[in-house]
């Protein structure tokens, strides 16, 4: 043990919300980098935390730890200002597949380390894995080759980022603490750091179907992660979206990547073009270089970023022609006529998990709304098409699925999807 | 896992203030037990219980499980009701050598498993087993035969009583959740329970030198305890003693047995004949004797509690006339005229560790207080004695020793040695 440090002094401090120092925070990584500290004093004080919170130059000292944990990627051979971009989970999310071609088309370098599924919010590298061939695991040098051929790289955390992070995670995970908001913008930018990028925007998702519920929690999720970038001397911009609805049409991996390609030559849908817009903007705007909405999305109409994000695809190995698609397909039919007053987000990223395993169990399955929030629906017309890979699938899918669409008789109030933050 | 129990949703629940029933602390308790959770969940789950506490029924059954973890005594064939007295934890405590013969001398069988010294405090066991021979790991029909016998006996807590109560106390001492007063009152319990007396008498110190610093925090614990007495069917009183001060003036193993062989026969010191015979009252009032305060006085004069004493460590093996002395004892001088103010009595408690390892390094090692709170000192007349097995024990120790007494111009205010329960 490094001098005098006490483990089991340090969580008391934590535990009494006396502030915790740099060095003593470095400290306790060591010690669980070294194994001289156990699982349950981990466990302990990522309780004590989620209670007291953590001094930001403690809170920072960790991300730093975290982050320097494992290989820290250099980004320096890749020309530019390489900005990354993350998103809190939601469901339907795709938009990293439609912003980073958009904003590589402009000449600022996107390389972006994306996770895996998380509970019922689907994830990017999952996502591209529906792809046929599509290798999201590469090495340094196959990232900075990709960066600098083409200026855009998405691939997939490996193991050798952040392992610090993971292992406290991985307790978190199992003891009830994942929702410590501190913590939770800790292991993000400990991962961002150790992607290399020089700026990161995030998209802080808010509403029934994100982790953050409430705008008052995604803003104080938004203060730590502006906090701990600027620490640490990276640009940093916060958007704040709803995921009251799911974004866009399609739930699950390879339908998603269909719904992107449309976005990415200007064909929709709304919501997620208008996201994908705010978010590229504010990366560019990051980068130096300010483009308004109407030079993004008629970008989106030229094919460019489709083009871009096609040779990246194919230069990691992904056949587009072959995408699945699932055997099975029917429509949920509205039981009733009237207006569509929402869609029960987090069922639907719950029953799409069900049907795709996220990756394991079928990349090709997912559901697709056809009648979104507002939509006016007559008896018997759809309200969503069901894709499965089997029969029975399809049939447990659409008795969940049911209760998730509520029908009334006037149209529901506009939820916009772009979020004011309401403090400074 | 037993049916659908998700450990990480009982913590969440524990986490965030919800009631947790019995059954689901049932559950946990038995997957702990089935080693179906992790060490790192148990830890984190003792935190959130820092934080939140625990519902009444759910630390009682919590009690329950971690008393049938292991052996139950079972006290029956011993005729009587057998009561037991617990203490939370003091410096130069050595009332329960006086206190169970005492008890015993009127009849009332005392049974008592005794635990080892923690942290600054000494532990009954370790007291005895500087009495050469002694054997304090009982078997079960040991304790029978000797309780038939005498009605008297002390024996160490063996490893089969409440392993579950070891196992999270472990947890708590690395993970900084000891100080849980909920979890304190339990573990207790747990054990007194798995010890098969019918009555318990707390002798909760409060004050500088114990566990529990302030009245209230007394109170609390006191609360607990007689909660779950009552929910398990048992007699319990509480007295609340003052640890301002050392009990007495010895504070070492063999030093405070022959402390407590003085006040089995009547002479003193003052406080712990008071201490004692106020145990005594309130152990022979749960077992419905009333006796005065004058009798208990009077029957220890009588030298009978001693003899009782002495047959019982007789017939555990103990030879009390080899009791050792250390070969090194000088006093430590006033540097001043005055009156002393009073002792750091933590200090002389880690001293008092230090120099005797409690148990592994040297049985009659100590420190006996001569001029105790309250005492007239000239300058070189002496504070106290300290007794040592070497020289550099003897100087190190003195060195330590000196700020540990405060000196004043004026006598301190007296502080009451049995504290009135300032609550209903």
């Amino acid at each position: 043990m490094a001098g005098n440090f006490e483990p089991v002094e340090f969580i008391r401090r934590v535990r009494d919300g006396k502030r915790a120092d740099a060095s003593q925070m470095q400290s306790f990584a060591q010690a669980i980098m070294a194994g001289e500290v156990t699982d349950a004093q981990v466990a302990a004080w990522t309780m004590a935390v989620y209670f007291q919170g953590l001094a930001p130059e403690a809170l920072f000292a960790l991300t730093e730890a975290m982050a320097h944990s494992g290989e820290m990627l250099d980004l320096s051979p890749i020309e530019g200002f390489v900005v990354d971009k993350h998103s809190t989970g939601g469901v339907g999310d795709k938009t990293t597949l439609v912003v980073a071609p958009l904003v590589a088309s402009f000449g600022v370098p996107v390389i972006k380390l994306s996770g895996r599924a998380l509970g019922h919010s689907g994830g990017t590298v999952d996502k591209l894995e529906s792809i046929p061939g599509f290798r999201s695991q590469l090495t340094r040098s196959e990232i900075i080759a990709r960066g600098r051929e083409l200026g855009l790289v998405l691939a997939g955390h490996s193991q050798t980022i952040a392992p610090l992070d993971a292992k406290i995670y991985q307790l978190r995970d199992s003891c009830a603490t994942v929702e410590s908001i501190p913590l939770i913008a800790s292991s993000i930018i400990s991962k961002k750091l150790a992607g290399g990028a020089d700026g990161f925007v995030f998209d802080v998702k808010v509403g029934p179907g994100a982790f953050m519920k409430t705008m008052e929690e995604a803003q104080k999720l938004a203060h730590y992660l502006g906090e701990l970038a600027s620490r640490a001397g990276r640009g940093c911009t916060v958007i704040y979206s709803s995921m009251a609805e799911p974004l866009g049409s399609a739930i699950g991996n390879a339908l998603e990547v269909r719904e992107a390609q449309a976005a990415l030559q200007g064909q929709g849908p709304e919501d997620l073009v208008e996201l994908s817009v705010a978010l590229a903007g504010a990366m560019l705007a990051l980068a130096g270089l300010e483009v308004g909405q109407e030079e993004l999305a008629s970008r989106l109409a030229s094919g460019k970023p489709r083009e871009l994000f096609e040779q990246m695809v194919q230069k990691q190995g992904g056949r587009l022609e072959e995408l699945p698609t699932a055997p099975y397909r029917e429509p949920l039919l509205a039981l009733e006529a009237g207006f569509v007053q929402g869609w029960d987000t987090q069922s639907l990223g719950s029953i799409a998990r069900s049907l795709t395993g996220w990756r394991e169990t079928d990349p090709a399955a997912g559901i697709e709304i056809i009648a979104r929030r507002g939509a006016k629906v007559e008896r018997g017309e759809p309200l969503a098409i069901v894709h499965t890979r089997s029969l029975e699938d399809l049939r447990r899918s659409q008795a969940a699925l049911a209760p998730c669409a509520t029908l009334g008789p006037e149209a529901p109030m506009e939820i916009p999807l772009l979020m004011a933050n309401t403090q400074s």
